[in-house]
């Protein structure tokens, strides 16, 4: 079996999940090319030595110049904040090597075409951490719409809720939590959990035309981990938009750390004329089923649970009825991307798919200042 | 419109339902024969009066013999405790009137069977108010199943669960508590809560040949509110059986008042080889269905919502979508015990139903006594 | 007791819903006012006739002027067409009735606005027949936020889905079908659901300051019942909005009746630094509760089976675990309308509350026009 | 890091879940001990090495008797067949290696007792595979109980369903379908699936004194993969039974594989006095909650998302909200029993266990033969 050399930059939740692909995938689908976790990367020597010990990593380093340079590596995966995303891409691509790039691509759209555009010119593999076009259910649900069953689309909408910021005493910045940090993370919940949204909505519902939004930042000043005083919340805490696509579909898309009792209720649903699909990341295991050719007097909403083996993916997992979980997702993400090598046919999210999510993401936080209808750019 | 002129004895909770009943069925219904109150009859004269006026009752009686020796009745209607069904059931036979009986029927089969013998003399329509029959899912899940659409069962499973008497400062005897008096109710959980589990399983699934079971009282005192002292407990809190039914099915049972979290927990399931079904009366709107049939990657249970004008009983009342409750099963059964006069074909559940799941809770009391399996006695 | 002599105007299915509540209502609650069905009021004498024998009207009329002019009604319930609700009302008002009238109270703020003059000024009681406010679920959820239980609130989410009209060859106009004519109905889903869901956030949330909206007619010709021909659909038949609070909070909006598989799922969600509640009208029995004061380990969702003796109007029903439905909101409005009248103090929601409703249906359909934000006008 | 070196016995869909565990807990666990994957053994050489080359297995046997010979094994895992069990723990054993054992412990109590009296008399580490133990909801539920909240027990009901076996052209006997031949499986879903429910019932709720069961075989004969032709079919298709616990509680367990619809639904519900607990496979990772002690107008079935990090097991994985799957019971199966190797305190379930569990399931198949209630022997 052919080796895949991996450079991973990041140790944190997402270097933890990509890892766990890595380690996984072999045992469980038959592919051409095998991970191999060839070196961690991170600035603090101690943290890349503690993480290289647990997961198996054969070197690490503290520089990701270093990492990008080295013979050995074939792979550059980025789990890194995404302030650093378009340095490290572009600096990959001259080098030659393939790249696994954590969502959001980058701080904006700009930023993005220029990480389209070295990849392009480079020719290399490449890929965005979407995961959750890899749930089973997910996937199932992008085949049904492709199959055309659903008829002609109606509505979709989507919403991504979580309660994680509610407390006022929360800092921002440092290690973790980055996320409250702009000028890190580009922006609130905007790129961090509509783009999760949008991501999954272009590829099951097709281009985003025009949007209206609004944003708001509920707790306007918390302490910084890093100064230790208390200074202005960048980050957008929750932001709402409606959208209209080009299918002549309407949605509405909500995604907030405002929403008590909810930790990560990624839901969304799409109506056709045919038939309607709905599913939530809190039960990933299921899907929502209507399908209006069912005889009318027993019509309704089927609860399926994605676990046999017809369903995505699952037949390289357990028996019927046992469910997988979050990490699986990952798992998908690499055994699709090792096929798209073998098979010339690159696995989508490309960095191209990448882009498109971060044009929708610029109209919505262009339209919450506007305070306009604003049209979203189309990947060229 | 012809005149259905009722007489009415007993106006606790039951007395209610049916009332209600009797009022509502003509501005929902078309039927030929139109219930009128003409007359309720309690003990308690005070009591029967301000009842009649809540009402419309047009007269009271306080001796039933009376109410059943006027010629302006053509129904009496039981809502008394199980302890004065059979006395009454057989006079107002005697006396050629229509009878409806609350359920249990009686006491034991051997007093129903004299009740039975006594309408089937004087050939009067009869009816017993196992009114989860009339509950649109449960009726849908009867035509499902007389169509074939399961194949063959192989399972059944029911549970009535509740959990108002766990507090063990709650006293037996009197109105309302008559319940917990096995002198007046003759059985506790068996015949109240088991007794809907068995009609609607006869009902559904057939005869059942022999069942083993077990039954439980958990506070064996309690102050009775006659003789204000600390007696012993005579009813059953909880009562369990298997069965074995004589299609080959194979079944669970189990009925207790110390299921906490419960208020009236009444759910089944049947399992066929081509499909299942399961309710719940919690959510008595819904009927759970499972289609093998159905295309296999889109398999699941349809939750049906049972709120459209194809659904038993559902074209009377609102338009799709909105849920009836409670109240309607007892409409919907004078409903059809008025058709039953005009067709000439008697609505079931008659006394002939009603001995049979008397039949079914001797066994089952008997059981829990001789810990061995017992036959169930068939209905001739 | 008092007799409350009612006028009712239409005999549809809003004409049938306030029937059964003004005949239900005696019976359920104890009131000082008792309603009599005196009179029906509808063009066709033939229909006005059939609907007084099913319903036990005493008389008919077949011109609303007359039902107004005379002395022996005291309310006059309009269940006809919104484009007949200004005139009905002010006329009589004007004779000194009571008026309970269908939502939305008027065709658009404007007529509204002349409906609320001539009631204030002729001081009679007034109501709008939004009846969720009555779920006793719904009114529920009022009071826990009423006793300020949630905290600061941050978002507002509702959406009422139906699929009736998604069938090209429906046709519009006529009875039952003027929901589809601009002309009769005012709008579309805007005035027929959102107004529903609007009405609920008023009373729970406060008042919308601003809102951006979008609407689509998904099919744009259909035969009308009256001329036979092809016409231009008038309607909306989807309508989003996102809508800041004046507390601050941010919301989703959404009505329409292409999404398949929803029958009428108008459903709410309110989240609150301390706490969550949602409901589903499809299973309108029960309130979704997050309470965050509960023990980490063990916090989650409540799935509150609204039927105990504590919950709203449930005392007057049956017994714990036994659901009521939709029928019985309109019982509850009659309940509180009538002790309104006894207190004085006057139930809502009363026309000033309709009209406040009418203001935000008025500002999403010129937001969508105009494609800005639109601020709501308040009422004085 | 000290290593702990492993030889699994078989390869099937159990020797794939143990070998992900031991993969996996290095990762998510801080552990004394890591698992080196020293060597497979099946008889077939070919699959022995294809196995070995997926999940990384040092070398192989082809003779357990070779395996355990081996100075370079710590631990004897057994994914085999229940006829083997016996044989090869008692070899271990003598032999002084830990031994990790699937369920069931043995084809019936005496067996196990001889495996029990080995183990015991060897002193070496051992444990049992019944993995549900280790989904965190269940560990929760185990502690809540621990704590005293749910007071006095009144009702304990389990089921396991499946559908696989409905179709009578499914052959028995032969690899993955051993479990329809009772001389290698023991008995049918008795020991296969019962089993489970009967682990964690004696866990969660202590001893069961007596049961009364019935069991049923509806395909009698099937096509026997090794003879080629239809041979009598040896096991039980399903098995029901009622228990009494020594707590005082009352059970009824069912298992079935004629249960179409549900794939591998393990329930079970737990009811005391003060609260309840109920949990499903089918959704591993919520329990459901009902504290009496709650408000009594808010209170409900709280559906617990046990994705947090003061929830068992979960702090080890990833964020709130996200959700593992099946496969993490066996990791922390492994991470429990290494801690216990480390604590010098054994983890359960141990051999001592898991004769428990068989002494109840001979109880089962005995009182389904002499139609009896039947006493369970007790553990010495």
């Amino acid at each position: 079996m052919k080796q895949l050399r991996i450079g991973l930059i990041g140790y944190g939740f997402m270097g933890r999940t990509h890892s766990n692909a890595f380690t996984q995938v072999k045992n469980f689908f038959d592919l051409e090319y095998q991970p191999v976790l060839k070196a961690i990367c991170a600035r603090d020597e101690k943290n890349a030595k503690a993480f290289a010990s647990k997961w198996g990593y054969e070197s690490i380093e503290t520089d990701w110049r270093k990492l990008i340079a080295r013979d050995d590596i074939d792979v550059i995966d980025i789990a890194a904040p995404n302030n650093v995303h378009a340095e490290i891409c572009i600096a990959a691509a001259k080098a030659g090597k393939m790249i696994l790039c954590e969502k959001p691509l980058a701080m904006n759209g700009p930023e993005a075409e220029k990480i389209l555009a070295a990849v392009t010119k480079a020719k290399v593999p490449n890929m965005v951490w979407y995961n959750y076009r890899r749930v089973p259910a997910v996937t199932l649900a992008k085949q049904l719409i492709d199959e055309g069953r659903l008829g002609k689309i109606f509505h979709y909408r989507a919403k991504f809720l979580q309660d994680w910021t509610i407390n006022a005493d929360l800092p921002q910045g440092g290690a973790g939590l980055w996320r409250l940090d702009a000028k890190v993370a580009g922006s609130g919940v905007t790129g961090d959990l509509l783009a999760h949204c949008i991501d999954t909505a272009l590829w099951l519902n097709g281009n985003i035309d025009t949007v209206t939004a609004t944003t708001e930042t509920f707790v306007k000043q918390r302490k910084h981990t890093l100064t230790g005083k208390m200074e202005k919340v960048t980050i957008d805490d929750a932001s709402l938009f409606l959208a209209r696509f080009t299918n002549g579909s309407l949605a509405t898309f909500e995604s907030t750390r405002y929403a008590r009792g909810h930790k990560a209720l990624y839901t969304f649903e799409i109506n056709g004329e045919n038939g309607s699909l709905s599913w939530d990341l809190h039960d990933l295991h299921r899907l929502q089923v209507f399908d209006y050719k069912d005889e009318s007097k027993i019509r309704g909403w089927k609860s399926v649970h994605i676990t046999d083996g017809d369903h995505p993916y699952m037949k390289n997992w357990w028996v019927p009825g046992l469910q997988i979980g979050y990490a699986e997702t990952f798992v998908h993400q690499v055994a699709d991307f090792i096929q798209g090598l073998s098979s010339g046919k690159m696995a989508s999210p490309t960095f191209k798919d990448g882009l498109a999510t971060d044009y929708v993401t610029d109209a919505v936080l262009k339209s919450a200042k506007t305070k306009r209808w604003e049209k979203v750019k189309k990947v060229k």
